[in-house]
């Protein structure tokens, strides 16, 4: 039986290239995948897939209203469903994401981020959290050589930031992975990341 | 550096057995254990830890205005501290017991459920997947064959109930682990599960 | 589809308390546990499994010229095969084991050690990194705080041993789990364990 | 303390794709990355690493009688050391590797196969199963939509072949992962892979 699976990790640890490395192996086997993402992330424009280490590929716009059941149904055959920053779909398309696994038994691999700068769950993350069937870390390193769990925010002057609006896309400018230890002394102590 | 572990299951994956045999190793190596549960949860008794295999422990009960760190800091010396029923402890002590980690460079083990019987994460369970360094499933079975991961309510006539307080302690009568896609069926075909 | 599960730790791990919980588990949800153990181990006599957390159970000693497939058909109706010592058996019967997989469907947990004093693989551990289809960890910890890894093997004046038979049956009067590290330097330091 | 990783795959899991990502990620961070390969494989010419998806990097090659150690003291600093087709290694440089790992404190990556063609591992993973800290599974699928843990060779007429020398290199045309059920059942039913 098909399963979802949420694959998870901090800023930087290569989540998107995870999800098109997954692609390119299920189509060299010759399966049919649909990548979707969410139109929360508009970083790379409407419908490219971008990772930082040179790979890429178009990805189809989830908007806020659509179903994904609906069209799932009406596109041709499919043989596994790709989620790309999936932290920032709604809990109602992680609900119809669980439904293509339970009803059209399709598996579902969801990559996204765990927990925002200030370690609360996205929404998409949280409901993963509840309903995924398995749960993969995609692990990345903190600078002190611990696990990295944690993405910190840092404004222009370098400190880490504790307070703002969920949704601030940026890339390796605004944001450092780190463990949750170096995370709290960098806040506790006022100190700068760089 | 120490970490903090979230050890999920569904009912009935023997996470306090799992809970006590970890006690029983670290204390086996000569290390003290500080066993701690929160209040709400008071089927066996104020300060005893029982598994259904045949294991029990003593344990002290975190009531809800404890502050761990400081009580942490009042005992003699401790290696370790082992959580029991951690689902229904506070966001406040999870961020205690991730205090305990980060400055007092303890172990935390963590044990509990992932989701209540509608698939939402409790208090505690939420704040763990936000927080811990290290996730660890403890699986059990669906009778279908595949991993359960949920917890699912059945009323006196064996149907799946949807509706209701998060917090109604009970045991095999009561609750049930299944797979979601079980779970989604049995309410959906408004089937009894026994 | 049933799987293959090697199930691996190092001394003092809690192995056999595992393999009691699980068999517990499956019990409990009215299932049939064929559960053997192979005759080279006989520390607890022929039939009994012992865990020193305080669990027993009858189990089938399998000896060395055993068919499992036979003997497995020859049983009534078996839900699932439990392995406790699994390192001790041979290669043939853990590719019957496989084959038990394969062809009758039935999933098969094997928990053993992973590695002998010397750090190199048992024969049923062996074959079982080679066939198994999952490999969880059973964790306990070194007294440096790491994972141990290795199962040392120590003589009667507190000295790791370097040479000697494979199989020599002992508690934790002659065998300590360590990390490899630590290993390491009680050897190449000439240090004393205990 | 740094640890030995154990990332294993059957072919066409994208182990070689991972290994480039994992150096991108670590130099990403500002950390020097010492990547190689063992001599045995020279489908790339000697020191260039290729995957398929479109990602390649220079390796040094270490050949059978080199001193893996020596050579890292007396190379610059190195933060981490990253190991392609690490199955093709040696005992004795797997040994080596933990030396670093051990006495260096550096971390070491391995990625490569987990067994050969006939199920068997190989010099350098057997190694690694009994010396390495941690075990991660880079998965791909069978056709039968399971998890893929075997590597067949395939002869040109499209059968499974049994027999023959441990190491013949090949790509796609010559290896398919599949996995233990349906390697099985092509080679009992004489089946013809495609």
């Amino acid at each position: 039986m098909a399963k979802l699976y949420f694959k998870y990790g901090a800023m930087g640890s290569s989540k998107t290239a995870q999800a098109l490395i997954t692609k390119y192996n299920y189509e060299e086997n010759g399966m049919t995948v649909w990548l979707i993402k969410p139109s929360a992330d508009t970083r790379d424009g409407a419908t490219v897939i971008r990772s930082r280490v040179g790979l890429e590929a178009k990805a189809e716009v989830i908007l806020p209203d659509d179903d994904i059941v609906e069209k799932y149904d009406r596109r041709g055959h499919t043989d596994v469903v790709i989620v790309d920053e999936c932290q920032f779909m709604s809990p109602e398309h992680i609900d119809q994401l669980r439904e293509l696994v339970n009803f059209r038994n399709v598996p579902v691999l969801c990559f996204g981020l765990r927990t925002d700068f200030q370690s609360k769950l996205f929404p998409g993350s949280r409901r993963l959290f509840e309903v995924a069937d398995c749960f993969d870390e995609i692990k990345t390193m903190c600078d002190c050589g611990a696990k990295a769990t944690n993405t910190a925010r840092i404004d222009a002057e370098g400190y880490v930031v504790t307070e703002g609006a969920q949704l601030l896309l940026g890339g390796n400018d605004s944001y450092i992975a780190m463990c949750h230890r170096c995370w709290q002394k960098h806040i506790r102590e006022h100190r700068k990341v760089r």
